[in-house]
């Protein structure tokens, strides 16, 4: 995210979540992840998260350090009339101000009880405080409003971690909002170019100075199981802004990796696979696959069934290492993979022009060995796909 | 989490997690949660996570706040070999000591190139670098070794964010080094108690002080989707003793709560639904289901379909309004929902010994209406069987 170094008007964003739920690792936070890409979105630079435990001192300080160092800071959980229930209260000791109790807000939320013929537990009158000067976020699904907070230069905004009041809350009020901040309905976008055949050093090294911190468009690189993920990140007024000032920098990592790239794609979509594109390529062409894999269920199977959904291009999976001569006249391409994940395994694929053939070191964790093999089968095959297109 | 408050040795931690694919949002960040439950099993009270984007400043800042506040730091990502892995880096700085090249580390990062054929990318040389007077934590998966560093009172350890590569080198080198501080194999156990049929402030208020701050055994409270989950903490030398620290809580839990407590479970296992419950209690009794939903693909039958996998206590899934005399015939017990979702939705159980309706008032987020009116027709049903038991 250059923008920050780059031009002074974007705005620094933390993403708080609360709760011992999640600091102890018993829930998977989500949450955050929905934040943080709205967020981006937004045009705003998200530089920290940070998830803190029900404890009140604790909450305190996470809030005095991201008003301290963010522009905008969206906090989910904590606003629950329980006792454990502690963001109002970290925000108003943050602050330096007291609890004030909104009469409004608490005959809205007994309202909320009696409209359905219940007495309001006494607890839920802790949801009708407000840090002082703070404003209530409306929530329309729920007993818990959110806090709208200003502190300092830094712009606090507390939801509940109910996710579609969530949702809902950050649509209706957060998103407007920040809207009015930026001034500007600037959005940012990202483009994936997807790679495989070279480790991610090696593609580093080929595109030059382009990975480099505080460029723009940024381009960022990561690497799973073999694959590796190029990020191309552009903000601008429009859509249409950032991918024109993304285009230069695409045609440059076109021309550098070649046949490394297997698919491109905006941000925040699935990440297609390598097994996706060969079988969208032999569809293209009306062609077959056969897989020889000695592994029962191996990976290959698995992922082009995944893929080829109506079976055009599939569907023999033999694992008798010697059935290529069999499935040779049953499909147009034939892969053939050995079980074996001792050192180097040799792949083979079997073309109407022949046949070519790789031996495929083992590198990286025993674990990924697998997958590193169907990978690096699938490229052997796109490879050759393309040459005869 | 009392133990902090309540004895001294307990050790506080922090999980950092490094990348600009995780503060965006782009990519759900699962490490942490791995790496929170591991240091909650070990005894240490994890009271924050952190993430932060791939920048050098702030990289700094999050490490030196950590060292500052917690005993155990364990940071993952940031230890690849390109441009934007900081974490080295970022350790040295914030300690203020100098990046010193490790020559055992270089040779054996070399070695793994050439034992493979290949030639070291020299941007690899950045993964023999260690902050002075770190320890380099072996990485039998992969080139990146992790940092073993001690700042003060606090102890960080940095792993790959690769998670086979993560969670080999936490077995062999962190584990046995957190547990050599601690001086002792503690363990911290959480027991789950499910319940359904009250709302959570009404929970806290039937339990008196049980949820209160440093309370030991700790008893925590979520809901989510109407179901109410209370989660009881304990640590101890062994399981036996955490869970002998619990059974006088969980005893008063059950008086208090009685029926409302539909199942219960140790901590960081998938949770047990409702549908599983009372397709466990039939299962035992020999009985059989009807559902008649007025919704094609009810949520109902989605539920009790996979529960229920051998089809031994239902299937008969109906939705025609009309069919409950046809399918009483068919079944032991029936339930029949309506598809309405305004004010309120009467839903009714149908048993041997006559019939039960409840009017079920749709409180909270319309988007979880469906699921509160489910809920509680499989709750009418399950009180019932345990009648009839």
């Amino acid at each position: 995210m250059p923008a920050s170094e780059t031009a002074e008007r974007t705005l620094v964003a933390e993403v708080i979540a609360i709760g011992d739920e999640l600091t102890t690792g018993q829930r998977l936070d989500t949450n955050t992840q929905w934040l943080a890409q709205r967020l981006t979105d937004a045009g705003l630079l998200v530089r920290y998260h940070t998830t803190v435990a029900d404890d009140l001192q604790a909450n305190i300080e996470v809030f005095q350090a991201a008003a301290a160092r963010a522009n905008v800071v969206v906090a989910t959980g904590g606003l629950g009339p329980t006792a454990d229930d502690l963001t109002r209260d970290a925000m108003a000791a943050a602050a330096g101000v007291p609890l004030i109790n909104d009469p409004d807000l608490a005959a809205h939320i007994e309202s909320i009880f009696t409209s359905r013929g219940r007495v309001m537990p006494p607890q839920n009158l802790r949801q009708a405080q407000l840090p002082e000067h703070a404003r209530p976020i409306p929530n329309p699904g729920g007993t818990a409003p959110g806090v709208d907070q200003t502190v300092g230069g830094c712009r606090l905004f507390a939801l509940p971690g109910v996710p579609a009041e969530m949702h809902d809350m950050w649509a209706a009020t957060v998103a407007p909002a920040i809207t009015a901040m930026t001034g500007r309905t600037r959005v940012t976008r990202h483009w994936l170019v997807k790679c495989f055949g070279a480790g991610e050093s090696t593609v580093e090294g080929m595109l030059g100075g382009l990975i480099a911190r505080g460029r723009e468009p940024l381009v960022g690189i990561t690497a799973s199981q073999a694959t590796i993920t190029l990020r191309v990140t552009a903000s601008g007024e429009t859509d249409a802004d950032c991918y024109a000032a993304m285009a230069p920098t695409l045609d440059e990592i076109r021309t550098k990796l070649g046949e490394l790239v297997y698919a491109e794609q905006p941000g925040g979509e699935e990440e297609i696979e390598l097994h996706q594109v060969v079988v969208e390529l032999l569809r293209e062409r009306g062609q077959t696959l056969g897989v020889s894999e000695e592994e029962p269920q191996g990976l290959l199977a698995q992922w082009l069934a995944s893929a080829d959904v109506g079976g055009e291009v599939g569907g023999v999976i033999v694992t008798d290492a010697s059935a290529s001569g069999a499935t040779g006249s049953l499909a147009d391409y034939l892969i053939a993979v050995k079980a074996g994940l001792d050192g180097s395994v040799p792949v083979a694929v079997q073309t109407p022009a022949g046949s070519v053939s790789k031996d495929i070191l083992l590198i990286g964790h025993p674990s990924i060995h697998r997958a590193l093999v169907a990978k690096h089968a699938l490229n052997l095959l796109r490879l050759e796909l393309l040459k005869q297109s």
